[in-house]
This record gives structure tokens, C-alpha cells and sequence, in this order.
């Protein structure tokens, strides 16, 4: 079973990142672009089959290693 | 109009930071983790009204700065 797992900051966390990709789209003559937020997505195949044993094993590994919870929102798809 | 952009290693490019998630995951006590990968996602706010538009516009950002095609694909969805 695969899983994909979406982290992105938190709305208000400065994100340098997000800002130089904004910058260099700028200067590359993308205009029109006004915000740009930069995060992380992780997949994962896992053993597990069952489709609610899996989510909720994946949202354990989201809280204790993928995700700073202080500063990152994260979302869990099964695929 | 806002757009998300997924970049991910092409499959057979080797992927350090997913190794490196895999084997902490392993080292936390989650078992049957089969495989990890790790890629972007990029979020952005676009002026751009047109949906059409604005996924070519983001098409040709990817090609131009987002991606390194060479070894990464991205996929770009309109939200």
C-alpha cells in the first residue's frame, strides 16, 4: 500500500525558500506570481494493507519524524 | 488562482533523503516501510485568472526553474 504525505509550513512561518523561488520566478520575467510556499512530500510503501491501519500508522510517523509539528501542517493520502 | 506543483526523483535516481527518512523510520520501531521517497511541492498564488493559462505558465516555471528535468518529473494542478 503507498502513501503519500504532504508537509508544508504552517500559514505565518516565514519560508526563505518559498521567497527565493518567488524572487527567481521574478527575474526570470514570470510575472503574475504573488506568494509561493515551499514544503515537502514524502511517499512511502508500506506492508500494511489495510487502508484505516495504515493511515493511522503513517500519521504516528508524521508526529514523531516527518513533520515538525511546532511549524509544519502535514496531510496523509492513501493511494 | 493557485497552483500546486509536485516535483519528484524520476524513478532509478537515487534518493538520499528518502534512504536517510527509511532508515530513521526504521530506528523509531515502525516496521514494514518498504520504500521512501522524498520530493517538493510548491505552492503558488498566481494572478492569473484562466486555468489553461496558468497551467502553461506553470508548466513552462517548471521547466525553466522548478524542476531539473534531467532528473526530476513534476506534475501541476490547478486548484
Amino acid at each position: 500500500m503507498k502513501a503519500r504525505v504532504n508537509v508544508t509550513l504552517k500559514p505565518g512561518v516565514l519560508d526563505p525558500q518559498g521567497a527565493a523561488v518567488r524572487h527567481s520566478l521574478g527575474s526570470l520575467g514570470f510575472a503574475g506570481v504573488d506568494k509561493v510556499r515551499q514544503g515537502k512530500v514524502i511517499e512511502l510503501d508500506l506492508t500494511e494493507n489495510d487502508p484505516i491501519k495504515a493511515k493511522s500508522q503513517v500519521e504516528d510517523m508524521c508526529e514523531k519524524l516527518l513533520a515538525n509539528t511546532v511549524i509544519e501542517n502535514y496531510s496523509v493520502e492513501i493511494l
